[in-house]
């Protein structure tokens, strides 16, 4: 028998991959119930569930017969359309990637995973890097040998094979320089930061007790003003805030302090311009590789866009603020606007990453940008991880360590054996202002909108130039695309300079 | 090559079932998921990945290799244990039963299923019969197409197959004797009890409101009392309450009303006992069909044991209304004891099943028993549910339906796919009677213990006597072996009587 016609083989792939796609949204539910629902004692099933689900769904796409499927389907593209032939590109660079790992090794991995991120868990709650190092030397040995593996398959080094998984085409050769020469630019910038808030005098923060339940009703008040569709996903509570779940249900988490409101309102603001993104991907490409969000830098830029750019600007607290006041019933000096602006301004040196200000926040990331290639090339083994984190730190940000929890146990991935994935923070940092500048310049009219609690033509904005694309277009085009220009940190300074320096 | 030896074949057919297992628990949790939580957008892909995730275990399931490896398995099995020779039995008639049907059937039904059980949420919600009816209808064909496949092929009634699926070796001709007698005895009996709790005079509910965190808090310590294991399960909301999630990670549910904490107080307690059961199940037989619960009839039996013969019991009401009363700062009349045992034993003609008294409950069953053999004969339609519903009722429990909210659109079971399940919380209320009295013959401690609020020697009569045996026995003869004889109707009388009548 010939071989099918093509179109036949590019269908026959369309529907492999939109049943790989439908145990990956049951992978996606099952780790958010991890996370947000879930008794220590069902971590052991969980972890051999989640293994099993990793297990049908890689075997799919490995399989000779998916191999066959897109040898066929390539041989002749004419009959497709650009979405198709896209799709057909991100199908065969899945195949490619997971074809270089056995199912054996996925189910060791994925199993290997759930331990540690459980033994990670009660470790950072304890502050015990001890209780989680072996765990985290058997995952990490997993990583490295899919680095490996990968690498070598694609002609890259280990951690461009893993930092490529989050971000395609992103290379640590392209990335160094720029964060080297954030690296040199930020302490000074800092220093004159702090100097100039110093002299200004510190902000105050209005006194609690904040409810719980009071600052969840507010944050979803604020997400209905953002554009989040609350018939497609839901906000709830985990240690560790993340957006997850599938595009028709998204379901983004925060963590609450009854202290202190303005952190978990601006958490739910992050997670939910990334919940956007996936609430916006193309409908018509549900459950197709093509149909999925961009690499990480992407879809960071989307949460720091609405985050850094959007909501604590001036505009936006000038807008919110009356309706937070009201709801925490607040009045006084500390409830002023300028003195909101101050705290959500507010630059410093300190230990948490995801409670650092976006001054400081590069240099969290490169800290864990260069562990991170230490481990993968071998020079630091998960056990001295602590010793080099602090020391790293101190020589960073300028700081000591008190401890592990707010030291190396303080984020989830490498837990998780995300390696490779921190450097997109900041990569999307930089597209986050490169975006918001040239949305500024062709609708020059947003910040009005923004300051009557109207988002629309900001979403559609980005509706348009971002997340309706799906993964039609790599990033860098995409990015050139929309705003004109290839990647710059340039944007970037500027929004720093412009907030957090005197005009 | 000759066959594997026999050790192998059984080997990997242990392994095969636990991949279906693992597949049927993260089923287990999407559903969980779905009712306790998911937005009504993601009710599509949420349909699509189940009928993917049933599909693959469906697959794996009916597959000439699975068929070839119990062949092989059953030639030799003098090597096996009891229990292994029990699981291999349990396997058998998993793939029997599932091999009536291909994958495609699986699907179509699945995704019907989830279709209609959507539907189903909007209808009730405004009792709409209309707006389901289209989804019923086609879910009943399926059903019916179901029932007739499997019917033939184990020499079945098409009704006796869906029975036969919740209630191994259940049959109609066996239950329809037993349920037409308590539909003989139960009129009279209903008229004396009514006669006599209308001379007594009635109960007063006492004022609320029950906040309904405070309803739950109050729930978790008594689930806490009866040895619900919080470390592997958790208590939620959904608008039908279940016991769903895994062995080791029990997801119960519940539903409050803020003027009447009765009635959400006993429904923790009854999903209590269904929850207590499939935490008893036997550690070392995790994810092996012989280590799941029995039958309906008997997991029906562990929940109504918990609720109807224990927690309505004066000796618990006596124990628990102290805790009852200082939690909602109750005091006065209401709160008396003999009060609250007229409130917890109060026998009226009511519309709900799941808020009726015991004495009416068989009624509500025999009702929808009645009906849904009418549905599989194909002598009633899904359309023509409503008025044969209302007419039912009239004759049976001797009252005028309202409307469907308050009729035929009340319970989820029959827009779920759920036909031959009705009559197993019958039996169960049956074997419930004749387990405690069993129980109290070997222990006559037993209720001294209940009176202070220590289950411990009931839970390991129950670990020992039902929930730890899996299904290594059937049920009648796990039933005989427990309470000496096989089940019959006279200790659910006895029971009836000494609750409802006076000595």
């Amino acid at each position: 028998m010939p071989d099918a016609p093509l179109p036949d083989a590019y269908e026959k792939l369309e529907n492999r991959f939109r049943r790989i796609a439908l145990l990956g949204e049951a992978e996606a539910v099952l780790h958010w119930d991890h996370a947000a629902n879930m008794p220590s004692g069902g971590a052991d099933a969980r972890s051999e569930q989640l293994a099993e689900l990793k297990a049908v769904s890689h075997g799919l796409l490995v399989s000779p017969e998916t191999e066959d499927l897109i040898a066929a389907a390539g041989r002749n593209t004419e009959r497709l359309d650009d979405w198709q032939v896209a799709n057909l590109r991100e199908i065969e660079r899945r195949h490619q990637r997971a074809a270089v790992l056995d199912e054996d090794f996925v189910a060791r991995h994925s199993r290997s995973l759930s331990k540690c991120e459980q033994a990670w868990r009660k470790a950072r709650a304890e502050s015990d890097f001890a209780a989680v190092a072996p765990a985290l030397e058997e995952l990490i040995a997993l990583v490295r040998e899919k680095a490996i593996l990968t690498g070598e398959e694609f002609g890259l080094d280990p951690y461009d094979a893993l930092l490529d998984s989050f971000e395609p085409g992103g290379r640590s050769a392209d990335i160094d320089p720029v964060l080297d020469d954030l690296a040199a630019y930020l302490p000074n910038f800092l220093d004159e930061v702090l100097e100039y808030q110093a002299a200004r005098g510190a902000a105050v923060m209005p006194d609690g007790p904040f409810p719980e339940e009071t600052q969840r009703d507010l944050g979803i008040r604020f997400m209905e003003v953002l554009g989040f569709d609350f018939d497609r996903g839901r906000l709830d509570v985990s240690h560790h805030p993340f957006c997850g779940g599938v595009p028709d249900d998204v379901r983004i988490t925060t963590r609450y302090d009854e202290d202190d409101f303005t952190s978990a309102l601006m958490g739910v603001l992050h997670e939910t311009g990334h919940a956007l993104y996936e609430q916006g991907l193309p409908q018509e490409w549900r459950l197709q590789p093509v149909g999925a969000a961009l690499g990480m830098s992407i879809h960071e830029s989307q949460s720091l866009l609405m985050e850094m750019q959007v909501c604590r600007s001036r505009g936006f607290i000038e807008y919110a603020l009356p309706i937070i006041r009201e709801t925490f019933n607040g009045s006084g000096p500390a409830w002023e606007a300028e003195n909101i602006l101050r705290l959500y301004h507010k630059v410093e040196r300190s230990f948490i990453r995801v409670d650092a200000d976006e001054v400081t926040y590069p240099l969290h990331v490169i800290l864990r940008y260069r562990l991170e290639k230490d481990i993968i090339a071998g020079k630091l083994a998960a056990r001295d991880l602590p010793d080099a984190w602090n020391a790293s730190f101190k020589e960073l940000i300028g700081i000591d360590v008190p401890d592990d929890a707010q030291g190396c146990l303080q984020d989830i991935h490498w837990y998780t054996g995300a390696l490779g994935y921190f450097p997109t923070y900041t990569l999307g940092a930089m597209t986050a202002a490169q975006l918001y500048q040239a949305a500024l310049e062709a609708h020059p009219e947003i910040p009005d909108g923004v300051s009557i609690g109207d988002f629309s033509i900001l979403l559609d904005w980005l509706r348009d130039n971002v997340h309706g694309n799906g993964r039609l277009l790599p990033a860098p085009e995409l990015l050139t695309r929309a705003t004109g220009r290839p990647l710059e940190a340039e944007p970037f300074k500027r929004h720093l300079k412009a907030r957090y320096l005197p005009d």
